[in-house]
């Protein structure tokens, strides 16, 4: 299986996020990418290649045009204003508010950040726009020939919105990708969340639409991040209505309870009659990572994509979550290699 | 004119708050309350009461009950799971989100806090309801043979909505006297709001309804806190529709740019034909004033005092903001004695 990878990853490398109102290290960082580059190389997946560009256009097909706005210009008003410090939003708008634009970078900064956990620094545009284009490269592998591919996309994406980006996440790789394969002629498509954490982004955007079926197991959100969605009756609004999946488990779930979570989530997939599969890879499931409370081991990882592989599409994997860094490789490249040995 | 005033109000004191993700000491801190005391007697404005106790029921007529259960309870659930350390949210709602009440208490803080002023802490709910009952106490005052009184309250109130909390404010005083004043039979109360901020949180409560006009002269929002609201074109919806007067000014406005306001404003109370009168007495339009950017002098709060008088109607002032501490006792008496003078 190819690789997409892209060294502007590195441009996001936040020192810090706030944890109840205390500063700790960023559990995202830099080194994740790279040990499961590492890993990639190590068990000689395939080819590692660099993305190509493909501009906003395909990013606007799934993000608010505002918001990308905000995004692409967002350190350069926030730092004239604060200078080159990472930027942290310290008020957001409560209900009921005005959509009026503020000349403050910090409150527009407020109106699309979800959480204290997503710095805006120099790089942070770069950077999430390499990730989306890391996921449209890999996606155009995926769609031809090789029938599958690895986006190892950094930062991650699946908690970023139609409007709103946390969670580590400024651009929804997986979201773009899956959109950009429907517009390549597909007419169904399904993408399927693996991470730890709802993919609240990607069922926001796709929450009102019936071309894209999107499938999330995930650690309950009533005791979990992204906390505010997640839950089982979020089905889909409007033609959306029916095409979405969530699919909570509790802590400590390991992969007896995960199974057959899956293969529900599969045969959903199925029925759905998705043309071609877009996975949210995170493997913060796993049983040693940092932030997280299921309690898969690297096994589980392969029995996944050995499993996932039975659907027989077109498949792409996003990279996602993980935090525990030194499984972090072995348990994402697990789920590659148990996919090739299967399909 | 009496002035009421609870001790309670140093349970909350707060260390900090953060600013740009960076922690500074709070501006908002039990000293200002105990300058504003000391100048009242100082010049003896007249005797000093503490609050009778008024339950919640007074509370539940302007904000949620759901909220006002969260504020309750939220230091026991909160210190419960992560011990006496100052609550602080590190996540928020996204747009479209759910309403399913989560198990954590940093993601329920998160629905109902705007910002990373307000930490809530072991004494927070006692002095939120002091501050209550101390406005509660003084309306009471001044519906009766003083027609004035003074609520010497802290924490301040007017951020605060139906149901949320922030820029150091949890309960809204000014409103919840508001409310009371009209349930002892009036038709028509105003609140009038001077702080430098716009009093986003009174609004809100009242923005759907005829008979308390609210008015506001502050900093424009575009510029400054809270951001998100106090816009001219907020005219109050539904039957509040006209209900609502926001007059944002620029930063650098002196009394000379006051002045005009202030008129404006207590024409539209007395053309509203208010039978009593709340004000939000926020003092931080002061020209020293730490946060601030209006330049009023000491001499411009008597004056507009006196011109508040000018209305003639029972008239109950409840303290706000104001962060120049060494001033903050003179500018707010000054709008006191200055009523006094004229009435
Ligand atoms: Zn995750
Ligand atoms: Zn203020």
């Amino acid at each position: 299986m190819k690789t997409v990878h892209s060294p502007h990853h590195v441009l996001q490398n936040a020192e810090a996020e706030f944890i109840r109102g205390r500063k700790v290290p960023s559990f995202e960082m830099p080194r994740r990418a790279e040990l499961v580059l590492e890993r990639v190389n190590a068990v000689s997946l395939g080819p590692v290649i660099e993305p190509k560009s493909f501009g906003t256009d395909p990013i606007l097909k799934v993000h608010d045009r505002d918001f990308v706005t905000f995004l692409a210009t967002a350190w350069e008003t926030w730092s004239t204003e604060n200078g080159p410090i990472d930027a942290f939003p310290n008020a957001w708008p409560p209900p009921r508010s005005s959509r009026v634009r503020t000349n403050r970078p910090g409150a527009e900064l407020g109106r699309y950040c979800i959480d204290l956990s997503s710095p805006i620094m120099a790089g942070t545009w770069t950077a999430a726009t390499a990730g989306a284009d890391t996921a449209l490269t890999a996606m155009e592998i995926a769609a031809g020939a090789d029938k599958c591919a690895f986006a190892l996309c950094r930062p991650p994406g699946h908690h970023a919105g139609r409007d709103y980006f946390g969670g580590y996440c400024f651009l929804n790789n997986a979201a773009i990708a899956a959109q950009a394969w429907l517009d390549r002629g597909l007419d169904k498509v399904a993408v399927l969340d693996v991470d730890y954490h709802h993919g609240n982004g990607t069922q926001d955007i796709f929450h009102d639409r019936a071309d894209v079926l999107t499938v999330s197991i995930h650690a309950d959100p009533q005791h979990e991040y992204p906390y505010y969605s997640g839950y089982a009756d979020e089905t889909g609004e409007g033609e959306g209505a029916g095409f979405n999946l969530n699919i909570p488990l509790a802590w400590g779930s390991d992969y007896a309870t995960y199974a057959p979570a899956l293969a529900e989530a599969l045969a959903r997939i199925a029925g759905f009659g998705a043309e071609a599969l877009v996975v949210s890879l995170g493997v913060d499931t796993f049983g040693g990572d940092p932030i997280s409370r299921f309690r898969l081991v690297n096994a589980d990882f392969t029995t996944m994509g050995r499993t996932i592989a039975s659907l027989g599409i077109p498949t792409l994997f996003v990279m996602e979550g993980g935090y525990a860094v030194e499984d972090i490789g072995v348990n994402a490249v697990n789920v590659l290699t148990g996919f090739e040995a299967a399909r």
